[in-house]
């Protein structure tokens, strides 16, 4: 388990102390994205004549946006992820099928191989007894 | 474009005017989830102590670190992701190759079958024409 740790961070410009099970470097990644966001906020003209609670607030439902878009974006890509899972089993299901009818086409092959084999085998059989058979005819 | 829009919101039961694009029914679902993340914290005896600065800027950290959870959870969805597309473009690929293995073995079984039975029309007639000569040897 991780200690807790008192932690020093500088957010807008004010030092606080936190205190928490995060590690320094997590909080510090913190808090340097919640000041890029006040740098971010200070370049606009209306936040200047906002007071502190409405800045707050403000950045508050800033952050929960840059959430909830992200939250989205984790919907679409976990969609896609399932849709690309229902592709693989698909193709799998197609390439054990195909890959059986291959199989049972190569097995096809040799036996047709094989009765083609015997097949000339015998014609050479008979060839050789009409030759005999004509042979002895003239003879005869 | 949508037109810029004043909406109420209630967060932490006080009431605030915002001014955007977003819609009424977005910006009550992130009042909503800053109103939650309140109601979580007043269980916690620490969060009593705290002067409203520091609970502004402890509801601040808490989102970035929803934020970056979510974006860290997004890191390694998207890596699934891409090693479904891997293995997509490898079953295609793998696929045509068998597809082109099981097009050529059909090939093979019609010049096979064609020969087998040029084969046995062959055999047919040199035992018809061997039939024909023994008897009429016999004959002879």
């Amino acid at each position: 388990m991780n200690k807790m740790n008192n932690i020093e961070v500088i957010i807008n410009n004010k030092r606080y102390t936190l205190r928490g099970y995060e590690s320094e470097e997590y909080l510090q990644k913190v808090a340097s994205y919640i000041n890029n966001k006040h740098q971010e906020f200070k370049k606009q003209d209306f936040y200047k004549l906002l007071d502190t609670e409405m800045k707050g607030i403000l950045m508050q439902i800033n952050l929960v946006d840059d959430y909830f878009k992200i939250r989205s974006n984790v919907k679409e890509i976990e969609d896609e992820n399932e849709s690309k899972s229902t592709e693989i089993f698909e193709l799998k299901h197609e390439l054990i099928s195909v890959q059986t009818k291959l199989e049972a086409a190569k097995k096809e092959i040799e036996v047709l191989k094989k009765e083609l084999n015997d097949s000339q085998k015998k014609i050479i059989r008979l060839e050789t007894e009409q030759t005999r058979l004509e042979r002895k005819r003239e003879e005869g």
